[in-house]
């Protein structure tokens, strides 16, 4: 006798009586157990992340195509994924080590879904480091004068990516670029987003004389630091604290604030809402 | 045309296919909107808390009736409320004011359902501030020699009440008032339970040397401080911190800590699973 | 015979060798005994604030007028104080109670030193609650056509206060008041500076999406919510609030905040720094 | 023209009058500069950390010879070291990476003084991980039979070490291994301590159904999990953590509490008061 299968449901659509009902009852009909649920209603829109463990006579593929007729009379968005599905994960990084070091060992430790499948990155450095946890490491150089062709070569490169996370990754990525990668992109900035946006915030927050310091994950679109937030944590600085410490202690908390980010994703926790988050 | 009556369903019971199914199913057939719904699942229980609007022709009184029947199938314990219900609220306090005058405040302020019925205090102090708020306040002694007579007062006192809070009252309830109240009863213990537990948290922390101390919002069982943990937080403290600093530091955890237990218990978003509790 | 008296030393001086050398020789050539003293060095200046405590035969008068051959030596800005003056508080409010009422519950806790000498209002709201504490409520109006004629009524009400304390005031202060009232004064506003400075910072803040929010005390100039920053801190929200619930979670972070940095001030632990603050 | 050499001295010694005169006098004479400063006083002894550049003229050894005289007038314990000194590291670890990993990425990013100068595992699974840092990993097994034997030959290894690190090594060492290994010892404690001392602190934290978790780093001492507290932070869990879950969350805790720890150590920002600790 098999295991039985484990799916999750996310659905967006327009709110109005029933969905659930209707979500429900259709794996109701199947046997299926609702393993967990979480659903949040905006003032236009409905939005679901199910777990559902499917009886052991059933299948993903007769889910999929059944749960269409579904999905069709609410207009929903549905995704329908597998947990623990083998997701190629690409890391961005440049020459900053911290993030990247921290995602490679989560992934090791189990911690994160999907699998590290290469690292690109605009420097040498972190190849001996990379390639020390066998995972590919790609050096594209990123000239002023040659962004266009290391934008092509990248994404060659990315084909078949599933999620790409900038590990601290600095250089800008054009509007086509994204548009063409097909794949949606994480970003750790080292600011509280929206203050600081842009270059050299950790600087710029001494000079502000802020008490705490932030780091923000977001999904990347072709607005500079504008895209929908996944996670934001701080820290506590003082007057003390020179630009060097303050870079020191945000380390800790960028690491940990895209991790976060990471998990959540790749368990299909976060539903985009226009420019905002619904994160379950 | 009447506004929709909104309800809420507290259920628990053991874990088995069908439980969301059977309830989402018999609210769509009387045309209710599930408005938010969270579920959690042990490895033995099934816990759920919803909200759902019903249609115009519905009424509580009706569902309340039938929906018996669904917990009966599934061996329900069901809890069906109406938000904003009056329910009443004995506030007891020795004599710290601060998270008495905060919950006052509170309810002033809109920020918690229900409403203070009535101050019980072993103390005469807070009087005058309690009944600036227009509520009654009860002194009722607690002298060493006088416990059964006392309680047996505050029994009187509070007939019909539907929570108890224990706003820094210094007091020990005993196994048959709590038995005979007939209410729940929130209590707020100055320390990050487990630890220190009983008397004196801050000056035993003080001399523990910790850098951390909090405040735990339990409910009230007859084993000290051991209740199912609503609600904890934490401040940082410094060996700068004198028994006195700490106390006034965790004056602020403690207020807040508070609150918040009590706004999720009249939300009914606190359920009881053993000795832990499932907070929505 | 007499208790020795406490006093505070703030300075503020070019760096350079000997500078605590010479005040703690001062001081221990008079029998003083250094009770606290904190310190901090940016690449150009220095900053001290001490507390000692005279012996029995001398006075403060005659450490401060001795102590100025010492300032004029370093070429300090030296500000003495005593623990406990009788500072006088002014405090500035619209119609959000929270931050009013917190903090005169702690200045009669005796958690801030000083007092409160009176409350100014551009509303008549809170006038009850603000003389059941026994302290004047002056309400000036503050309409659009006549900000003038108010600030004057105002800075006459405010003759001899040491200290401006807006409590949620929701009007702007002319660059001539600020000038002219003779006192720092201190602002809380409802977001985590520099992200959402001016009007609406919770609606904003909802509006994209973030995942913490904050309240921060600074220092009033004439450059809206640009003034050095004392104190900050935060909480997390999610998806699930809305502006409503952001602004109850805010309004437990802003009091909180705004008490810290009035403690702070009154306790002359705050130095300014150009645009920041060095806080002891 | 030489560098000025820059010097730590730690105070500890009974309270009165003319301490900081007495230190600040000795170093103004030598014309050195003090750049820092932070002091303590308990009601019985007074705590005081200085960092002083010295006159390019003079010496450490110079100073250490002299300050003997004013170290003697006040029955000082006093301790004069210099930042950067190669301070030798020894980390102990079992089977968890984790805290190993985390320290040793940060003593090459400078992050740490000193250097880890050798690895010490009852496991042999580090090992790899540890060697690729050009560390030497030495594997002493501690079966439950030769603990003395284990002991010994830990303290042959550890000969001339300035600091034993605990990272997640789980046996405890004999009062006699403590005595004569001459060094102190951190350890992190997977709770928050006083709570959870002893064996598995993440599985009774879920089965107390705590809403915080915590970490803790102190000093070992025979007492086992009782030492003089360094450091401590939490992290939020609710009802949906399975133990396994928070074991992840609290291995981000852990990590940094121990690096704090151990950074704050090797900075000579710790002063030990009887079960307490100074930290500044």
């Amino acid at each position: 006798m098999s295991t039985p299968q484990t799916i999750r449901l996310r659905v967006s659509c327009p709110d109005r009586p029933g969905i659930v009902a209707a979500i429900s009852g259709f794996l109701f009909a199947r046997r299926a157990n609702i393993v967990h649920a979480d659903q949040h209603s905006t003032e236009e829109r409905f939005f679901l992340r199910l777990v559902a463990s499917l009886d052991t006579s059933d299948s993903v593929e007769a889910v999929r195509s059944e749960i269409e007729t579904v999905a069709g009379d609410f207009s929903m968005e549905l995704q329908l994924s597998v947990p623990n599905e083998e997701k190629r994960v690409a890391l961005l990084v440049s020459s900053y080590a911290h993030c990247l070091l921290d995602l490679l060992w989560r992934f090791e430790q189990g911690e994160l879904e999907g699998r590290p499948a290469l690292v690109v990155s605009n420097h040498p450095d972190l190849r001996a480091r990379t390639e020390s946890h066998s995972i590919p490491y790609h050096h594209v150089p990123a000239p002023a004068d040659g962004r266009a062709e290391a934008e092509a070569e990248m994404l060659e490169l990315l084909k078949g990516v599933d999620l790409l996370v900038l590990a601290r990754y600095m250089q800008i990525l054009s509007k086509e670029f994204l548009d063409r990668v097909g794949a949606p992109a994480i970003n750790i900035h080292h600011s509280f987003l929206p203050a600081f946006a842009g270059a050299n915030p950790y600087r710029r927050a001494v000079e502000r004389g802020v008490k705490i310091i932030g780091a923000t994950a977001h999904y990347v679109t072709d607005e500079l630091d504008a895209g929908p937030i996944i996670e934001q944590d701080v820290a506590r600085v003082s007057h003390r604290d020179t630009v060097s410490d303050v870079q020191r202690i945000g380390r800790d908390v960028e690491r940990v604030v895209l991790a976060r980010a990471v998990k959540l994703h790749l368990e299909d926790r976060v539903l985009v809402d226009g420019g905002r988050t619904v994160v379950f």
